[in-house]
């Protein structure tokens, strides 16, 4: 009864010197209105019953992390660094910059620019002053970045943490808080240069990586449009239809085909036509009998299409990467900003990774991933433009990898393969052998730190030898050095080699370049 | 008239089938809500209004990032890098982890941490589901991650963006979002031992980051309380005088005193006692002095902290650190927390930074930062145990760097110096003397690329040589290679080192070779 009775508090709060007025005629002005509003002020009095510790007044608190969201442990984050290592090292190789946005953008920044999935925006609360969402790509704030400072041509990778209210009911285990992982050339330039650069990338990052086989999928939305003209298709159902091709990956023709027919009212005939090029898969070659196509050859958009497709073949042959790239007319992209070349890079060594992460790995926006899908991107030239005051247009073409996919293919990897992953990076731990040795330690690790050797020591006045020796074999650091009363006597370190068990005197004098020589592999 | 209107909507809307109470008699029971709601509701109007696009209808797009936030441009991320390099190898040196955890805790995680500054939160909007709130700090969030994964011994780094909704007025041009960069030990393990690995990690960063001269100072929590109790501060006042003590180097002990007496009603003769101990420095010989001082030594809890204090110098001795740290018993420190030991670093050299930055530096929670603080941390051995069920203790000590801080006294170095900073990596650009040779210079990029040296090529058919060269001159790149008809004719690519602006021809099959020479120093 509490809450309803706060509720008629603070709904009549706010009319402290306001002039009434009858409800019903702004009701009907703002339909829908009133529903949202409850469940807010619903939601208001949960929160308010919450801080008042529950109807007990006693409050259970539950220790958890935010429904979505996971932290990394250190083992983890090993993987994780040297994933993003690998990838990092790809995009310098290529010359990129890197820049950072902040996490949240104002809310209007990003209405309008992601259609359907704006629902699963995260908005801050109005706490007073503007009005907050949390990024939900990081395309849209770098080209509201670009626009803002007036940058027409920039190289940069941007690697950070974004945010999708996803609804668990249709998510199979996708995060809500996950990183992506975007390289993006912006700049007036010659037709498909940097296009292809961004396929060259995908194919060296996925190679290093060493996933297993793989392929990348090349399409152009103007194929896609113009097919879509000559079949027959009302161009207001373009969108519509292009979302439902999408789904080839993951659907029949034949469910493609009902849902076109029966759910998006489209002719058998049309359907059917678009069905036979949706089959279609090769390289230059096919663009050039398509170019030869009696009917997709009306289409002017389809001809620059295709004529781009063949440009680009001849320079991802001069990259070396045709191998493993297919123009593939039933790749279509949930995304609407994209405006040329579109791209989509899967593994095909089926079962690699869970289905759990699948959803997490599609490029800036992307609503449906293909299973192993694991990067993604294509041309967008007129996202900028919707940032510009003028509406000055800056083509980009970029490529978003798939980095929480492959971070559970790494996992998975590493509990499978034998070796344990280490969390630290220590060389050498400084052990006593006898009691009472505690300050000979800490001069021996400072001697050792100093020389920038990565050491550690144990917390206690008088560790057991053999905890201290546990704990390297545990944490896999591969020499100990051991002081004991004779040592210190002989002005020596006794090394151990953990692996081996081996155990040499080292003078003092020698003990930091032994070390290094040991651990420098 | 519309913005009441719709109030009076949204207002009564909730009362759907709720029982009318009068509202008084809550209003009385829930002091001070009515405020803060009409606040509320007017800024849900001012939502609603910006959503129907301002009065005229029309609404303006404002090109910006939120208030209180910045991007980072890639020159400003070249700087970032280096710094967070300096940082971990040291963490990395000491045998850390590193954790990451999600960006938004549940709201009830976050409260009752920081006292007066839970106000500076971030909430997020109540979408359904869980109440979220964005992190303060990385303090409470890895106590969180300790108690919820019942981990009882940890050595962890954590570098990550902290959010805090900072008063605009009161600030001096401190960010909203802004990065804390956490080395923290938890561990029930000997005493002042891993304090004084902390310390020995902040002079080591200071000393590498070579920002100048630094001084550590060092206090404790009971040293603090034993004091005040000694000098007739009555319990309940422990805290509130322990922040007014925490101005003193901002402000001058007339002023501090006068804040105590008159302010916190604090009696002059206690002030008076408070001013002489708050006006000593010193060493493990102070703390020796102390511990004979007659009335400091009639309290339990100072006498503890002072033989800690002995015993830390002691250890701080062993890692040659005492030339940059003096006990100073007019360190306080803001946050509520700290339970012993507490420190902090500042710089000595005047006007190194800006005082605009001053205020990011803050450890978790702090609230008043002094000029030049770049470091600070504690103990706090109660936090673990507010989230674990059966209060079970974790001790933990850590150290936080004042990253932003430090940034911005980097980027001040960089400008003031002369050579530039690199934003890209790139080694040699490959580039034509001629027109209608892009096969070539995409075919030797390739070349380049594959063998894993950082390459680039202008994204046109036929660019100007001087415009290519040009390039190279203003990112910095060092080496150029240069193909034309008759390098081609003769099997060579002619590079030239851009500094000296010398030639040389070389064979395709040295070429690589040759790079690597030139560009490994």
């Amino acid at each position: 009864m509490n809450m309803v009775v706060m509720f008629c508090v603070r709904a009549c709060s706010g009319l402290v010197g306001m002039r009434m007025a009858p409800p019903l005629r702004f009701l009907h002005s703002f339909p829908g209105m009133t529903v949202s509003q409850i469940d807010e002020e619903v939601a208001k009095l949960l929160e308010l019953k919450a801080q008042l510790g529950g109807d007990d007044g006693k409050h259970q608190f539950v220790l958890k992390t935010a429904k979505g969201t996971r932290d990394y442990n250190p083992k983890q984050m090993a993987i994780r660094e040297k994933v993003f290592n690998t990838i990092i090292s790809c995009f310098k190789r290529h010359g990129a910059e890197t820049i950072d946005t902040p996490v949240f953008e104002l809310k209007e920044t990003l209405t309008g620019k992601y259609g359907e999935d704006s629902k699963l925006i995260y908005d801050l609360k109005d706490q007073g002053g503007e009005l907050l969402s949390l990024r939900y790509d990081l395309t849209v704030p770098f080209a509201r970045y670009l626009a803002m400072n007036k940058i027409t041509n920039i190289k940069r990778y941007h690697i950070a943490k974004v945010y999708r209210r996803d609804n668990p009911a249709m998510t199979r285990g996708r995060y809500r808080e996950f990183y992506q992982c975007d390289f993006d050339i912006a700049g007036q330039y010659d037709a498909m240069i940097p296009d292809a650069e961004c396929l060259k990338i995908v194919h060296e990052i996925l190679s290093e990586l060493d996933l297993g086989e793989f392929r990348i999928k090349v399409n152009d939305r103007r194929i896609l449009d113009g097919m879509f003209a000559v079949c027959g298709v009302p161009n207001d159902k373009f969108r519509t239809i292009c979302s439902t091709v999408d789904k080839l990956d993951k659907m029949s023709w034949e469910d493609v085909k009902k849902e076109m027919v029966n759910e998006k009212g489209l002719s058998e005939e049309a359907a059917d036509q678009i069905g036979e090029y949706v089959s279609m898969q090769g390289g230059k070659d096919l663009a050039e009998r398509l170019l030869q196509d009696e009917k997709m050859s009306r289409s002017k958009q389809a001809c620059a299409g295709l004529s781009d497709i063949q440009l680009l073949f001849s320079y991802l042959h001069l990259f070396q990467v045709t191998d493993k790239v297919v123009f593939d007319l039933s790749l279509a992209r949930g995304l609407d900003y994209y405006t040329g070349i579109i791209y989509e890079a899967v593994l095909t060594q089926a079962g690699v990774a869970p289905v759990a992460t699948e959803a997490q790995n599609g490029p800036p926006g992307e609503e449906n991933v293909s299973v192993g899908s694991v990067a993604g991107g294509g041309r967008y030239d007129g996202l900028v433009g919707m940032f510009d005051p003028k509406g000055k247009k800056v083509p980009c073409v970029g490529v978003s990898i798939g980095i929480e996919r492959i971070f559970s293919i790494m996992e998975q990897k590493a509990e499978a393969s034998s070796q344990k992953v280490r969390t630290t990076e220590v060389q050498v731990m400084v052990v006593s052998a006898q009691k009472n040795l505690l300050e000979e330690r800490l001069k021996l690790v400072t001697e050792l730190w100093n020389a920038d050797i990565k050491a550690e020591v144990m917390y206690k006045k008088n560790p057991k030898l053999l905890s201290q020796l546990q704990h390297c074999e545990e944490s896999g650091i591969p020499l100990v050095a051991i002081l004991g009363e004779q040592e210190l006597k002989d002005g020596v370190v006794k090394l151990r080699v953990v692996a081996s068990r081996e155990e040499v005197d080292i003078s003092r004098a020698e003990l930091i370049a032994e070390i290094r020589r040991r651990t420098t592999a």
